[in-house]
């Protein structure tokens, strides 16, 4: 195996591939990367078992071959290399040498056969979506902070993809707070598929500005994304996800349209004081022009902060300020609109101009 | 106590002097800042019992009272506050109730009875000397990476500021490795006293921009810093310092000149290989031309890299890649001198041009 390159080209590619290359006591060459040349074509393939990465390498001249070496030492020891030079890497058995100008090193390989399977998106049975990266990566980043860590509920630990009324949708819920974007609207083909969010944020981190569109394939038990030279392909998680649709409330008879940094900056002062009751604060509209943003009274003291607004209809309730605050840098427009009716009902919170982002939080005991 | 100041006074004062405020089980008024107001003055007072910090204050109105708040809730709370307005603290009792435009909340203080006593330097007896701020902050983070973090050697977790031949140095050792720095020449009074690293650190982050020198007073068991508005107390570390100048070796024989920037690619290409061998790195030098940097073989592989220089003399030394990168990275200048004789003595490193800096590395044992 032989391939030439620069050492811009191939710091970055293996940059990107080198994250997720973390071993495991019991199956150390996930450490590794595989570099496979054939037919003038390089990959460069990295995995976790969950998911796996490739990157297509732009080469100047290559000889066919495969091996597999330490990815991060092999992406530290590039980036340290001279840039604007050509890299020069030959492999002979498992010795994979490394010459750039008068830089020479030789790292110890291990045979390509010992390397795990890369499960592969069967093309003909797959449902295939194209998005904007711009657009994809704002709507990931807001739905995915309401995803859950908590393994013993797999199917919240993952984002759902979904379609229904002709609209893709993409949903998560950790079970005290939901959020669904629409991200694609008029589509074709129907999916229901729960991505891991560790996959997502690997797909995040993969985004380059060389990219303009993602396309997104499903299979029956895998999703691959792929952005330019970079494919990453994830198992599905095999649950199913909850019917999301009946949490968000229809009935939210208490509407306030509220500046969004006013609120962040409430919700900031009164969530201090509330750090010794879990971050409990109590959100109160009053008639006829005050909403108000109160930390309960405790060991540090307490505080009361108003915005004026106009209101309607009194009515009061109990939210986690964490859980507030995560929506409130979910949503992107000036203004948003507080829906809520009683100290029971979750909260309903949208930008007031646009529909496509709807984020709910369940309220805290009072 | 009563103060009126702007929003961005207060937040950058309190910013200024809450780090230090961290609070022990046994003495949770170490968290708290003291606000003490006294015939228009007003000053801000944090402490860690080893060290103390005073923020005075420029303040609009004020009445003069004393009292404690928890620091990092107040500096959080003030710092969330808008911009460009004035904000009012009020204390009754240990009520303190903060005021501005339309946000006011009250925290719980605690009487300043219980803050423990700020020690202070006796101005009649103390030495004095003044250094340029950028002039201060070089050279301590050229000596303070040598300093140790072993609580069982005192004297060594420190930086000894010492005169001899009418100048001012500083100098710290690990006991694997030294640097000093001769700071100010032509002094009048001396000094031999161990400051504590940490609080020479909370001095460093303590600099602006507002200010251009520093003020720094040694008492017998005290040393003030005062930059600007600013000053810190701390206790000296009551050990003697070791007689470092005869550890810096006099009849080194094998100097190589080497771009600095150089050296340290190749460092840091072998230090990748070094790893599993405890960073251990071996240099030589090859006569006429060569300055060679390996790592030793190993489980992941090996390194050579070559520098073209002159060299005399040839000889091989066994170093600590991290070492020799601080080292490095300390150094200044674009070129550097790397002065060894064999495998015992330590090596010598020096900016090529100035002698004002020191810096040697224990060898390995090879």
């Amino acid at each position: 195996m032989k391939i030439k390159v620069t050492q811009e080209k191939l710091s970055k590619a293996l940059n990107a591939i080198s994250r997720i290359a973390i071993g495991k006591a019991t199956l150390p060459i996930l450490n590794n990367v595989l570099i496979r040349v054939s037919n003038k074509k390089v990959s460069l393939i990295t995995t976790n078992l969950d998911m796996a990465v490739e990157d297509y390498l732009p080469v100047s001249e290559s000889e066919d071959g495969v091996i597999t070496v330490p990815a991060k030492l092999l992406a530290e020891f590039v980036s340290n290399l001279p840039k604007g030079e050509n890299i020069e890497i030959l492999s002979k058995d498992t010795k994979v040498t490394i010459k750039s100008g008068k830089y020479s090193s030789t790292i110890n390989g291990t045979v390509a056969d010992d390397f795990p399977e890369i499960p592969e998106i069967d093309e003909k049975k797959s449902v295939v979506y194209k998005i904007g990266v711009d657009e994809f990566k704002n709507s990931v980043n807001q739905v995915i902070i309401a995803s859950s860590n908590d393994l013993t509920r797999p199917a919240l630990t993952g984002v759902f993809f979904n379609t229904y009324d002709k609209t893709l949708a993409i949903a998560a819920t950790d079970g005290y707070r939901l959020a669904e974007k629409k991200i694609i609207e008029k589509v074709e083909s129907e999916v229901k598929a729960i991505v891991p969010s560790s996959s997502l944020q690997e797909v995040l981190r993969s985004i380059s500005d060389e990219v303009d569109e993602i396309e997104i394939s499903f299979n029956e038990d895998l999703v691959r994304f792929r952005l330019g030279d970079i494919e990453i392909v994830s198992k599905l998680i095999d649950e199913s996800f909850p019917e999301y649709q009946k949490l968000i409330p229809k009935n939210n008879n208490i509407s306030v349209a509220l500046d969004r940094e006013e609120l962040v900056r409430v919700t900031k002062l009164a969530a201090l004081f509330a750090r010794s009751v879990g971050g409990s604060i109590v959100c109160e509209a009053i008639t006829p022009d005050i909403f108000s943003v109160k930390s309960i009274a405790n060991e540090y003291g307490e505080n009361d902060s108003r915005i004026e607004t106009s209101v309607d209809k009194p009515g009061k309730i109990n939210l986690n300020s964490r859980f507030l605050l995560d929506a409130l840098n979910a949503l992107e427009e000036p203004e948003i609109e507080f829906e809520f009716s009683d100290r029971v009902a979750p909260v309903v919170l949208r930008n007031k101009k646009s529909d496509k982002y709807t984020h709910i939080v369940m309220p805290l005991n009072s």
